[in-house]
């Protein structure tokens, strides 16, 4: 058996990353992970006529950059796992659909990097694939008018909002080939503690991140002080602050180790994006960007990354429900 | 390697569904398979505030179901894999959301059911859960006021368009217990072949199911007659007729074996539902009433069932894309 515990896995085969790739928005490329995106685009359209047509070429050509910074074809990928946050995961469908690779689509909200990973390495450690694609976005305008209001409102942002980053990662996995290893994967499951703000997803989700990474350390044995980094996906700086101090009540003590994607993707004091970034491109660009990037150059040789993903619909919040949220972690190790 | 070909999962240990649960609505209930449900709904709502508490509460249930037949507890399940047609796959997240159970939300339209047995037997057959559950659900309000027009306008209903089923299908899946066998899987490739007619998704998804019935034969060797059945998901009329011609063209004759969820859930002469019944709920609920009811009586020892999803939403349309869609499918062995 492959599983410890309730909800870890723990790979036999410990398959590797042997590609990976982002490209960023262009108020993405003005922050401080700039340097480490792949491409950044000059602006929200892309030459595209929509911002969802956008969104879906952000994942065509970050797809298209992880296969060839392997020196693979289309035809050397066994599968692709992928969503978005857009309904009906259209970004994905219609950004990869020409690719003619075998797809399963997937919804995790912004925990959909690693939901990916989760499902890309099971399939490479089992041997149903010989090569794995994990692949997601976001985009700040097809978000925000989907989600909130059409943006030519120009509506008042709550201090306690994020801002959608405008983003894809993919990351290619296969049996061998890197020295960067998915060790563990633990899959969420879902937490609601009757949060109905819409504007503040950071205090929704930080106890799926809780609950995640505490399952994660308990199930494995491991603690906070044996990862250098545990990184959450989109908190922003209000869920983060709720999560380090929540955690406690669990017996782990995370303030030394954590950081959030949404904290680190943008300057808080010149970018104007209140509580961080969000979006499944966040934690997508940030892991394909920053954070595969230090690891290989060995500033870190164990991350833990939980994405976090509010599952709530505008519909369902409309209708009284409160904000449900999951979050998913995997282990990458430098060996 | 347990793949074969480009799109085929041969599986070692062929992981056995142990317990399946279905709900349907009302009309389902009034159709020529209304005595294979478990349960059928006495109205649109059962009592819930809304019809997408409605659509949740039939997963709540369907899920509770499948695991009391399975004499089980929800802590017996390590992974829960499921989604559905409504935005943000908020059907599913809400509906299973207090059972506690380690969740990996999926998104394949109307092929969801299929995708979620695919996953949830790879988990299974590699040793990665001991038990998964593998559910989806769809309802005809829900769908019909998110993707067509409010019900209360009484639009005219195309003649080629299908009626999303009220239902709801769960299956758990476990290393071994019951003479059901999934033993194939083939993971779908998106196509597109232009359709942009949003009343005729049957001939948008015939190329899909086209396409993976016809690897399913190529990578395992297997021919159309080696199988008591082929039922697709929702093609309904229009589509199945399409299938069985252009899949001659891949040099197969499956006119036999043929058949169609959306033909077998609705009585078409009397229940006034043009092209058949669709929707993720009708694959879900034929396979775990009919399908593998009739699988357990031994009128089929092999079936493949192949469930189609259009995986367009009403923005994508509205600008001018085509629809894509996907099909996946896998082989029950009864033995």
């Amino acid at each position: 058996m492959r599983r410890i515990g309730r909800q870890t896995i723990k790979f036999d085969n410990d398959p590797t990353i042997i590609s990976h790739a982002s490209i960023a928005g262009k108020k993405e490329g003005e922050g401080p992970l700039g340097g480490y995106f792949d491409r950044v685009l000059p602006d929200d359209r892309w030459e595209c006529r929509s911002w969802e047509e956008c969104e879906s070429k952000l994942q065509t050509q970050t797809l298209e950059l992880a296969i060839k910074n392997a020196g693979k074809t289309n035809n050397d990928i066994d599968t692709l796992i992928g969503g978005d946050l857009i309904n009906q995961c259209t970004s994905t469908s219609y950004g990869i659909k020409d690719a003619s690779i075998p797809f399963l689509g997937i919804f995790g909200a912004c925990s959909t990097m690693i939901e990916s990973l989760i499902i890309g390495s099971v399939l490479v450690d089992g041997g149903y694939s010989e090569t794995s694609a994990c692949i997601t976005s976001s985009h700040f305008c097809s978000a925000e008018r989907q989600f909130r209001n059409p943006l030519e409102y120009g509506g008042q942002r709550d201090q306690a909002s994020q801002w959608t980053v405008t983003g894809s990662g993919c990351v290619l996995l296969h049996r061998s080939g890197s020295e960067l290893h998915i060790t563990h994967a633990t899959i969420g499951k879902i937490e609601d503690m009757g949060i109905t703000d819409m504007n503040n997803m950071g205090a929704a989700m930080a106890p799926a991140a809780c609950s995640t990474i505490a399952a994660h350390l308990n199930d494995t044995g491991l603690r906070p002080e044996d990862y250098d980094a545990i990184i959450t996906g989109d908190l922003g700086y209000i869920g983060s602050d709720i999560l380090k101090e929540i955690i406690l009540d669990e017996g782990y003590d995370i303030s030394k180790q954590h950081n959030d994607c949404g904290k680190l993707i943008f300057n808080k004091e010149e970018q104007d994006v209140h509580s961080g970034g969000s979006g499944c491109g966040c934690c997508g660009c940030v892991l394909c960007g920053y954070i595969l990037k230090e690891l290989k150059r060995g500033t870190f040789n164990r991350v833990m990354v939980a994405a976090t993903g509010a599952l709530m619909s505008p519909v369902i919040v409309e209708q009284g429900q409160s904000i449900a949220s999951i979050s998913h972690a995997v282990t990458i190790e430098r060996r």
